[in-house]
């Protein structure tokens, strides 16, 4: 058993209309001085299996196909 | 400026159905051996000022009083 960590980010060029809120939020509650606050997403999973090389593309695949907008996201695979 | 990258995760014991749900896509789309999906969020800022324990507790009180709902969520803060 594998445990992977997926990031999913908006690409740069990208408006990102929920971190400009944040923002905002962020401001309004008194914190000064913060700038280009971008969400993305997390997924946390388990992948069956030991070989690491195996789980990655597997992974990979998964990114390409669900997890990430490619046009729009990047994403970055982190193995435990 | 200091860039700091907040993750936030569903504490262990959380139902995530969003999770869920994703785990059965992956499985409706061939993916076999996938287990324990959970999502999470992640939030990229910058912090304007050069001392990270001024920026990290800063972070922390966005942490607790807007990013993460403390009930449910865990956060983790990484600086740049």
């Amino acid at each position: 058993m594998i445990k992977a960590r997926v990031t999913v980010t908006l690409k740069n060029g990208v408006l990102d209309p929920q971190g400009k809120a944040i923002e905002g939020a962020l401001g309004s509650l008194g914190f000064e001085g913060v700038h280009q606050v971008r969400q993305g997403k997390v997924f946390d999973l388990e992948v069956d299996g030991t070989d690491k090389a195996e789980a990655e593309a597997k992974l990979k695949a998964m990114c390409e196909k669900l997890l990430a907008n490619t046009v729009i996201e990047n994403y970055t695979i982190a193995l435990d």
